[in-house]
């Protein structure tokens, strides 16, 4: 058996989301795997580095298979860019060690999330942004920002669906940037529970508009309690940057 | 009568072009008059800078209407901004000396052409660029563009369907850059003929990937046979960017 990793990239705009759904062709798994199983002419199971939620984009997405094709890496990439849709992108594809697999080696993720903070319309971009006319104060949410990095139980930041066993995760650095009518959040952490990013983008939003106080932070993280935290944002803002391995 | 000209942005992929067409609400001129004449209860007629082909998006379209209407031209702005479809953005609304007109007064446009010069996938610009992968020449190109600087008649390089009287038109200036993937064309001129910069830039590419020299150029625009020239490139790429107004 050989094992392949690929670096995609989606507009999840009409997807909904990336794991595999049952007669659905809808999601970015499922379109993958038809794919690579026709070009490959057996069935292809692919590991995503983590699914992203309906309407969730991705820069970096990873993920790996496993098959016993003669194929080249650079055949595979080259049938994948033929017969994918225009909205599905082939970054590279790399044949690994066989042991590799792109769910169980990530050892971090980047997200970005996109907010249009203009009272301008967005109107190339509206697809990928957030719109938010409202003034943000930076400083206020750079302040609070420093108190949710580091290693937390995010129990207050999860939406209840999660399975997780533990909560617990490390998020290494949340920069906050504004680029021209953009205010742009990034988190890279060791890993994010489900919708995690945008509750901490929505809770930051609020501190932006003075809502909440950047202070407050601590005992929201220590209260345990999703309800308490703020709002999650919509998906269309959220991108999977890259996915970081050793 | 009071007077108000408008800059206008739009994402062209679903419309079938600026100039309003009976019983089709797909049209950028149609769907403005539309908000604009239930905004100020009263039918009006707008005039753009020119018309943009079916599929063609704008950065910077201008377009001026006359009214009698009490409403100052920010609360034009509001209103405009709150009924139109989210792939058309007005970025302001002026009220003007009354006899301004904004096709009659342009004195110059600057249109964007953008190709996706790489093997790489185009996911989230798609609908903004020409996917084209082979290599091009830029300097080869950058010295036909020099060829075709200037007034010339430009016969050409518009299309038949042009019932333009002359065909003379001077191009102030052609840029071609690179940046990142993307090569992209720049053309400022007094005015441009019927599908003119599409076929400026199909003509272009085609030096770009050697299959015709720079200096065919001038025979190119005295034998003023469309026949002759290059192909017309596909409308998604092309941005009307800036019209000119002294």
């Amino acid at each position: 058996m050989r094992t392949f990793k690929l670096i995609l990239q989606y507009d999840g705009s009409r997807y909904r989301g990336w794991q595999r759904l049952p007669d659905c062709d809808r999601t970015i798994q499922g379109r993958l795997e038809q794919t690579l199983t026709k070009l490959l002419g057996e069935p292809v199971e692919l590991s995503g580095s983590g699914r992203t939620d309906a309407g969730v984009h991705a820069m970096g997405q990873a993920a790996s298979f496993r098959s016993r094709t003669a194929l080249s890496a650079s055949e595979i990439l080259q049938g994948l860019r033929q017969h994918l849709p225009e909205d599905i992108g082939v970054l590279s594809v790399t044949e690994m060690p066989e042991r590799f697999h792109a769910r169980l080696h990530a050892v971090g993720k980047v997200y970005r999330y996109r907010i249009w903070n203009s009272e301008a319309p967005c109107v190339f971009e509206r697809k990928y942004v957030y719109q938010l006319p409202q003034p943000l104060d930076l400083a206020a949410m750079e302040k609070a920002a420093g108190f949710l990095t580091g290693t937390h139980d995010f129990r207050s930041f999860c939406a209840k669906k999660s399975d997780k066993k533990s909560t617990v995760r490390t998020v290494e650095e949340i920069r906050i940037e504004r680029a021209g009518e953009e205010v742009r959040l990034s988190f890279r952490g060791n890993g994010f529970l489900y919708q995690m990013v945008r509750i901490l983008t929505g809770t930051l939003i609020e501190v932006g508009l003075h809502r909440r106080r950047p202070e407050e932070m601590p005992a929201l993280l220590e209260a345990e309690d999703r309800a308490l935290a703020g709002w999650t944002v919509p998906a269309k803002g959220l991108c999977l940057m890259e996915v970081l391995y050793e």
